[in-house]
């Protein structure tokens, strides 16, 4: 089969592949229908996840049909067409039962990491049961590959763990893929403002079209005074960081209020200050968390009932045979103004 | 009357100051019976605390008698014996509806910093029906004046914001008088361990004896390791700094396990190094807090009902003839044991 | 002043009154500038309310502006433009320090009850620092007296006690006022399914136009086997009783799903049968709840950000002069299709 | 094998049985080393529990040593130690994914219920690795007994549902087993105040042994006034109803204060009338559960850490050859004053 090969910092190209074997009772082969690329394939291509060895087929994102199944997976049968979580689970260990599935013993962030992945024409999917999700009638594909991952990731560690609730005051810092998640899914709750924050116009301009309720450009560094000032002096509730630098924590600290959250989204490469002086009576919390997907099913709901549009964050689209073209499609987002790009398998 | 008047930086004097008066409606003048001292009172006199000028009567716990009342306050009657909180409150602003006294816009952590305090014989309270709390009968003096800051900050900032639980590990960093009033408090929710850290072996038998399940001394540097040993590499639940330095947080930082908390306590003079490149996906939450005391009525009727032994922290006794002397022993824990030390005003 | 009397069971007549004085240093004087009915004012009036005795002036919703101010009152100044709170409190004692406003000990639902109200020109608010909200500029008046009971109600007793979440299946059982305003207060939390329970076609198609996203027409007593279908065989997650009829609450408890809520909002004049023998084990919460109007801030900053439209509620207006009329038209809602009704004292 | 058969109303007997055998992939068998007798096992020798048909081996508690292991099992091995707990859940449903393995799609209670149980030497365990848990060293297997059905239930249904917390005044109304057990759990929170209620002055004075604060004889049906009096009128925080009689639900609708919650734990064969009329505007909860085993890691933490001690509950002890005298003993608890029996099966 044909699948894209992490080949070491720096290299990668689709390749052909023998197809995936099950290898537990849990397993199913799953033949994917759709997958796309997620920033982290990018941070892999960089050579910053040691974890990821060259050789490995990545991706972590898609949709397909069960193709075959362990003989102990119970909840599916071939034929069926499944959602894949970008974190895999057993559904039995101490983490599991917490439904902390991001820490499982022996799942978690595995597929195109530790294991071979989903920008293939198949994929093994381990712990099937609790790993795959059933695709309820009439929902499109597109849209149900943002809800491998980039929708749980901006709702559970944006959107969640930031506490948004009715009448809130709510800042996300970056609009990229993963700060429109969760713009989108902030809206859940109905807070009174959601203030986007972007150094490209473009992003901001589609943060508005997506429900934002104000947009600052922080390219000449005011975006602190800015929001203070819309704030009334008070801060904001929720600071939502969505970037994965010092600089955009940085801006989260100095914008939440008194009682406020840091939901931190971004992936980190290095510490950042924690300005403990300033915050040490300042009644915060701080969150950081890798996505459970422990909220796929409310996702389905929602999609289904037509109360979630994550479609739109899809802007490109191309087949398995040009995903080299897709990855350098999603890599120039600056000029491209790419998004999700869509990447149909078979 | 005999006031503890602070004169700037390393200065202060036991002085003749003429007796408060009412300012407003809702205020009440208390007579002083037991009062002590606070590390944050040795903060300020070290210059630390700039929104405290010379001049200033020092102090903000206290228990004593109403001497006079004004005529909006309705709860409240001449005679009646009262805790004085450290936190005085308006009921009424956007954050104390929200129980956020810490940060009432007419109020918060005023007594002995922005206004005269209780290191005297006579104080003015502001607000007085929502920041002084009748005493029940029966209830000794002493372990009131522990009511007033040190075990509702141990209790609110460390173990609530901690979300201690049943079964849960609790790892508390410092065992001074915070960290023991964490300690004690703790153990309403009866966690499995409670594992104190300190440099100080005195200190750590203390610990003991109150209820620690493990003590931990930190003076070769080794503590992270024994305490990933101890939890079986998984790491703590729960970890509370009751220190204030970077020390002590890195100290949390190392010992947290996924999905745990770090819940801030100490008073920190600077920023420290947030290790965000190992925490973002750890699914960890990090609380900072200034004490509202809005447990008090609670500590009360488990102060009340045995449950809470706060007398226990009281090492030492003197008249407010000799505060100083109440300060020195206080200022040299090391060599005299101190951990809280009652004043008798009256 | 002109003010709206009850005169005994049956009997109420608009009436020559003298205006209200001040009473309390917390007191304020209030020109009542528009004001509305409540079905509580009907139960009054059947002479099922006991508190409330002839000679009471009636009503305990309504907007208007400062007049006069005790001396304690600190938050507003004569000519503010106010919201009254159906609930008054004192900010001090033991409930309204946990929020509880309803239970008050010297307050609670006072206005229109045990003292005058505010179908009159002019009400005397005790407690007026938190019983009284500032109106933000741009508001209209007419939504604005929604806040006073009927969407803090439905929102607290119905949605917030239901704990409706995103991707819930909600079933509100009654579709008069009440239920309409727990429709629309639903909506802040983006459930899948808001089933609409009446037996009047006129309030389901409004129920329709309002956002439920399917109605049942109770009429045939098959609401059940309905309600039951539509949820594959599951249950609700929220049944939301909005009747307050030992039917209807018998409706909730046929409806409601394993681990679902039953969210209590109903008047009930006398027992119902709980069928613990089939609910002893299927993990249900009952809720009930006086409205505390505690959530009157959020639902304002909900109102300005236009997240709420509660004037949508409002079906017929009159003149403080006419208020006799008005009662005739809410009272005969089956005919006039009376949802709320908007008196202009002033 | 020895099994104790259910033969229908009023009949039951000690049989020769075939072992079990291994059904499934995810089964375990189990050799049972010591089990108990359940108040539910004398309901269904009473007729009351239609799912449970003559021919049925009783018993769904009890620790025992892996004797026989599915494929598909990966969290065990032969010889294991392990407890049974009284649910079985299969991890993967919806109810499970929620914690709620009560209502497991293909588990629940059915263990002596639909399939056969643990009144013998050995058991057939579905769902095992969820369904069983490891037995830490140095606990001693009668106290662990206790955690398969009573302590779980005690807690969960009562302790945890109720919101039992610091400084809170509880009543638990029926001091046989399931209220013991909700009084040993109650004080993982460290309530004020544990008033006891009960008819039997054996059972009271136990329960002041075990920890009561209070106890209240209701032979004279004067409970209601006492308990209020204790309260100073405000009635209770938390009522725990443990008998699952119209009557002890209805001592709980009358002591329950504002704000407070009734949390049931009896099973109850009949309806019962719940006083709308005066309770619709209390703020109060109400709720119902069968057990769900979520807390079983977190008692077993509670037991090692000594902060628990349910051997307390076990009164007398028997071999499975004479588990028909202690089902006798057990069922006669008024004068054999029979708390919990131990059968050692092995």
């Amino acid at each position: 089969m044909k699948a894209l090969v992490y080949l070491g910092p720096g290299n990668k190209a689709l390749e052909d592949r023998p197809r995936p074997r099950l290898d537990a009772q849990t397993d199913a082969i799953v033949r994917i229908t759709k997958t796309t690329i997620c920033g982290t394939d990018l941070h892999i291509l960089k050579g910053d996840v040691p974890s990821c060895t060259p050789g490995r087929i990545l991706g972590h994102e898609g949709v397909g049909v069960v193709e075959e199944l362990g003989s102990g997976v119970t909840s599916f049968a071939r034929g069926d067409r499944v959602l894949i979580s970008c974190i895999s689970c057993c559904g039995k260990c101490v983490y599991c039962r917490r439904q902390m599935y991001s820490h499982c013993t022996s799942g978690g962030w595995v597929l195109g990491n530790t294991i071979d992945g989903t920008q293939a024409e198949f994929v093994r999917i381990p712990h099937a049961d609790t790993s795959l999700y059933h695709i309820p009638e009439g929902l499109d594909d597109e849209a149900l590959v943002m809800l491998s991952d980039i929708l749980p990731t901006g709702f559970e560690c944006g959107v969640l763990n930031g506490r948004v609730s009715p009448g809130s005051t709510v800042a996300i810092v970056g609009s990229g893929p993963i700060g429109l998640a969760a713009l989108l899914t902030a809206q859940f709750y109905s807070p009174s403002k959601i203030i986007m924050v972007d150094r490209d116009p473009n992003r901001l301009e589609l943060a508005k079209s997506f429900g934002a309720t104000a947009i600052v450009n922080s390219a000449n560094g005011k975006e602190v005074e800015v929001i203070n000032a819309m704030t009334g002096g008070r801060g904001v509730d929720v600071a939502i960081e969505a970037v994965g630098t010092p600089s955009a924590f940085d801006t989260c600290q100095n914008i939440v209020g008194p009682g406020g959250t840091i939901a931190n989204i971004g992936v980190h490469g290095s510490k950042v200050d924690l300005h403990l002086e300033r915050l040490w009576n300042r009644n915060i919390t701080l969150t950081t968390r890798l996505v459970d997907t422990a909220s796929t099913p409310m996702l389905l709901e929602t999609l289904q009932s037509g109360k979630l549009e994550p479609k739109r964050l899809v802007t490109h689209r191309f087949d398995l045979a040009h995903i080299t073209d897709a990855y350098a499609t999603f890599g120039d987002a600056a000029n491209t103004r790419a998004l999700k790009v869509i990447i149909t398998a078979s």
